[in-house]
């Protein structure tokens, strides 16, 4: 009992700095994308290319959880964005209070767009409001179409699911039509895209997305 | 202060009931193996090679955790094997007290070899022991050889590392010679095995590996 009125306090004390953030956001005019999956989904290759593609007209930004290295900002700034790494020396999930201390230390005039790019885990983050204004679930083929249901509270709470690295669905024996009614049957209003970063299958529709939201 | 408080004694007592699990495993001259990875990558598929072939000598069983759906069990018993499933209705990792659960509804008179299919997350799991002989940390290839370092406390704890999935290794531009470097780099003592359970490569070492454990 204990545990789980501490556990309360703390998710309490999470959500309103997550309401706090997203004021802040919104006065400023800047739309936040929380983006959570498996480790190895592609969020960062697909940022490199977002950040490529909006770069001259609308630069991004991105936080970047993970629990060590800091090698994900590296890249990401070298594709054009401005990037911030938080470590969390293992920790499971990014948390308001920690995107907060990020904010504080990004200067993001100019700024339309921002990612927070969640630690590789597809179970923790889905509990945790961060202040984004979408939620954006990641699935690769190598992972197999029976994810959805296993995980489904993150596939529940995405505005927009990607099914990434489409390219290798022939060598895995991805069943798309399973996942993609697997996902609806959970989550009716989600946006299903199917992308490959490497090939560029279905990218144009996710850039679609974020100019809908931004502009 | 309260939360790490109560959290060290969950931890406390998790670790009270694995000693004694331990204790009574090897008694029966049982050896458990914790099988922990990101999800997709592998877990089940490698166990339904093992099972069949194991079966005819050596059955053996399975305690699989999923945060949702029974269908891991399904295809293991369907392979020979022995299953319990454990549900954690979203929860991210299995622990001691649940493990217990399964071993008091599963009749293991002939089993040497018992395999805990933890839930696919390649962070949690990684503090929780849960009793087993040894613990197995599985990296599909189309995760990146960059998890190595990113996830490291799970490399570390690890008796053997299994890179999975190695035939779509060509399709993944996955960097075996770093991976390896990356897992001796923090565990040296760690086997390290290439597998593809599609393929067949390196089963026959993943199998010399669980007889020596066993006999």
């Amino acid at each position: 009992m204990v545990k789980v009125k501490v556990m309360r306090a703390v998710g309490e004390r999470n959500d309103a700095i997550a309401r706090e953030i997203r004021e802040e956001l919104a006065r400023k005019g800047i739309r936040a994308v929380n983006l959570m999956s498996s480790p190895g989904s592609g969020k960062t290759a697909l940022l490199e290319k977002t950040f490529a593609h909006f770069a001259p007209s609308h630069p991004a930004a991105v936080i970047v959880g993970d629990p060590f290295t800091t090698r994900d900002a590296e890249r990401l700034e070298r594709a054009g964005g401005l990037a911030f790494q938080l470590n969390t020396e293992g920790s499971c999930h990014l948390t308001a209070p920690l995107v907060r201390a990020a904010l504080d230390g990004l200067d993001l005039s100019g700024v339309k767009l921002l990612f927070i790019e969640n630690i590789g885990n597809l179970i923790c983050p889905a509990s945790w409001d961060l202040g984004e204004s979408a939620k954006a679930v990641l699935l690769s083929v190598a992972e197999g179409a029976d994810k959805v249901e296993k995980y489904r509270k993150a596939f529940m709470i995405a505005h927009t699911v990607l099914i990434t690295k489409s390219d290798l669905a022939p060598s895995c024996d991805f069943d798309l039509d399973y996942a993609r009614e697997g996902i609806a049957a959970l989550n009716p209003r989600a946006r299903i895209l199917t992308v490959s970063a490497k090939t560029g299958e279905g990218m144009e529709e996710w850039y679609g997305w974020l100019r809908e939201m931004v502009l």
